[in-house]
């Protein structure tokens, strides 16, 4: 049996034909041209699914279930999305709308939570009870397995683990809060970061790598200047490291995951960050001798999570 | 069918039989002399249960699992005391000890678990699929119960919600780290803000209610102070609810439990903390319109919830 998976973002709907090992037979995608209306997009959608199915040669029959990701929160369910920013829906019946064109079972999820259910299901959480996914990009999006399962709380809004406050009066964050670890940790607060160093060390190898101009500095300039040997750029890593590295051994200690899975641009720059991450979290943790550790490993899912995840939101 | 519950405390060793409601239908209680070895306060330990149970008409086949809270970590499995500083333990088969001279099924479990347990089973998280109990003391305990069952994680050391760091670089806490909630949320706290905000301001209500004795301020004499209209107590009061409210705001974001449940000596202030908490909280969580936010309670199994928790060690 075969599953549907599709990210739907902001710029793209990406929609995939998915096997019951997690492998997609089959993606496409199409622009999302985010400021028309819920329907006009989801029709889209709906076409995107058919076209898909049409050029695998299958039938609607084929399909058990199709997962919708997309940010914001969502009534599981009632299959509604609650809000989502990015797209602009607001209460849109989106399961029912996929569900009268198509006839096949429709499931929404939270896109940080499929990129959890991905990881879970074939990339780096495959196999553990407990799992702890972070996703950095403009945010901390986080995604909690347990048991298998992906867990979301009563009111399905759980999971939130960016919007831990690791810094009382700290940074203002999005959320209205201040000093959440989002507001330290995210590649939106590492570019931050990096700018102002760059600023305070105009002989910095940062600028550079820029070619001057500080709208190019992204997630991984920082990483870059350090490797060239650059003292600010080695700075504004380990700084990063070691506020990341506090979030990490807050998650260790209220779930004692298997893993910890790191997802997002960052965890590109594989051991140089995770080598550093599992000794400062080792240190950190409430960890005990002779009873194991959290594992600390990089997302393997990459852009195809958000398919995988989302074609398996009805397994999980 | 009737369990026994243990709660093996650093000064007491009390037990009682409970039934399958969570009623405790006889308890009693023996000094543990903690300076002791295991062997003694175990063999103690077990002739309190025989007295129990004889005290009581009934025989060893009326009880179908004895558990034992206590302080510190255990290896579930194996029914091992691996640490327990309280009373010196290290190692300590304790499950064997036990069973080998009653022959009843025996669970290890720690003390804040075994509270959690006790308000799942029958107090404020009684009915609720997901929670949160927070016990406010020395430190501070957490337990978290998902879908009705006790989470640990996948080493058993789970759930120690009080080792989350909310202050960067913030106060220096018992687990090594800086800035634990634990060091600004737990008694042991309060009293230290109490003492230090009472040696600031010499002419507060706090000297009166401890009659000049610095020794004698505890986690009660700031919110008594404040109750007199003390301005040095209402602002220690109010401080240490804001902080506390940023701890539960985190909670809340990461699990959306149902329930966060609230115990220890401080929840005895009844609404005089809860309102305002439940206020704060409301600010600073990621709450949604319409779908329900967790409820903050207090704790309501009081002295009793070792006993009954741990009873109830076997079904959770």
């Amino acid at each position: 049996m075969l599953h549907v998976g599709v990210d739907l973002g902001g710029t793209n709907i990406a929609a995939g034909i998915v096997d019951k090992e997690g492998r997609i037979l089959l993606k496409r995608s199409v622009p999302t041209f985010r400021e028309r209306n819920p329907e006009e997009i989801i029709q889209d959608m709906c076409m995107l699914i058919e076209s898909l199915i049409e050029e695998k040669n299958l039938t609607l029959r084929d399909i058990k279930s199709i997962g919708i990701g997309s940010p914001g929160l969502h009534d599981r369910q009632n299959g509604i999305t609650i809000y989502n920013s990015n797209l602009g829906f607001n209460n849109v019946p989106v399961r029912d709308m996929v569900q009268n064109r198509l006839n096949i079972p429709v499931y929404l999820e939270n896109d940080a939570n499929c990129a959890a259910i991905a990881e879970s299901v074939s990339g780096a959480a495959k196999g553990e009870e407990h799992a702890v996914i972070i996703t950095i990009g403009t945010g901390i999006g986080g995604g909690v397995i347990i048991n298998k399962k992906l867990y979301t709380g009563f009111n399905g809004a759980g999971g939130e683990l960016g919007h831990v406050v690791i810094a009382l009066d700290g940074e203002p964050c999005s959320c209205g809060r201040k000093g959440c670890w989002e507001a330290y940790s995210s590649a939106t607060a590492l570019i931050r970061q990096t700018k102002k160093a760059a600023e305070e060390n105009t002989n910095s190898k940062i600028w550079e790598i820029i070619g001057g101009n500080p709208d190019k500095i992204d997630a991984k300039t920082a990483f870059e200047a350090a490797r060239l040997g650059d003292e600010t750029g080695r700075s504004v890593v380990e700084n990063y490291i070691e506020i990341l590295s506090e979030g990490l051994a807050n998650m260790a200690n209220i779930f004692q995951p298997g893993v910890i899975v790191i997802g997002g641009g960052v965890s590109k720059e594989g051991e140089n960050l995770l080598a550093p991450l599992r000794e400062k979290v080792r240190k950190k943790a409430c960890f005990f001798e002779g009873i194991g550790e959290p594992r600390i490993e990089a997302a393997q899912m990459g852009n195809d999570a958000g398919i995988v995840g989302a074609a398996f939101i009805a397994e999980l």
